[in-house]
């Protein structure tokens, strides 16, 4: 992608049958804007990352996020940090799509 | 504000009569999540932050942004990135309020 450019999130999800899809918006050193994909009833499994926060941006659908031992139901526009360290998953528990916006700082590919 | 919790971003809004309203949604050295207000006609003069990113996401309304010599019309889920050094700016041109979620990593203010 050229910059700078108006990007329309959407435009560049990745969906897979087979698992949650992830694209890449943006990246440099200190940023990681991506995209999750995820179709009705695929997950991303509980993880976390030393060093490094992370913001999810729900763009389209709805899901369950889990953050450091808490379920939240999550729907668009609304937005969760996962602070350093914290453990975090999510699962779209919808019957439609789930489009996420992921951005991580630190990029946990350039260090 | 209390983590985890699921934001909404609308919430945290502050919209000011005199000039751009700004609001924090979390920080940390790494990031700095933010919100920007403007009401109709409101402007946000170029700038540029030497050794950071911005991402900027339309939440609500419409206007003008300037990046790097271009201007781009951006409305809700629009998003821009504004690299390291980059000038950028931002004009509400609508007849509503616009509210913009800009997201600076490394947190300018937390060296």
């Amino acid at each position: 992608m050229t910059h700078p450019t108006v990007i329309r999130p959407a435009e560049h999800a990745v969906y897979s049958a087979d698992k949650m899809g992830k694209s890449t918006i943006f990246e440099s050193t200190r940023l990681l804007v991506g995209l999750n994909a995820f179709e009705s009833g695929q997950a991303h499994a509980l993880h976390a990352h030393a060093g490094m926060d992370k913001v999810y941006s729900v763009l389209d659908g709805e899901g369950v996020f889990l953050l450091g031992g808490r379920r939240m139901l999550m729907k668009e526009s609304d937005l969760l940090v996962a602070p350093d360290g914290v453990p975090h998953g999510v699962r779209n528990t919808g019957h439609g799509r789930l489009l996420v916006l992921a951005i991580l700082a630190p990029n946990p590919g350039r260090k």
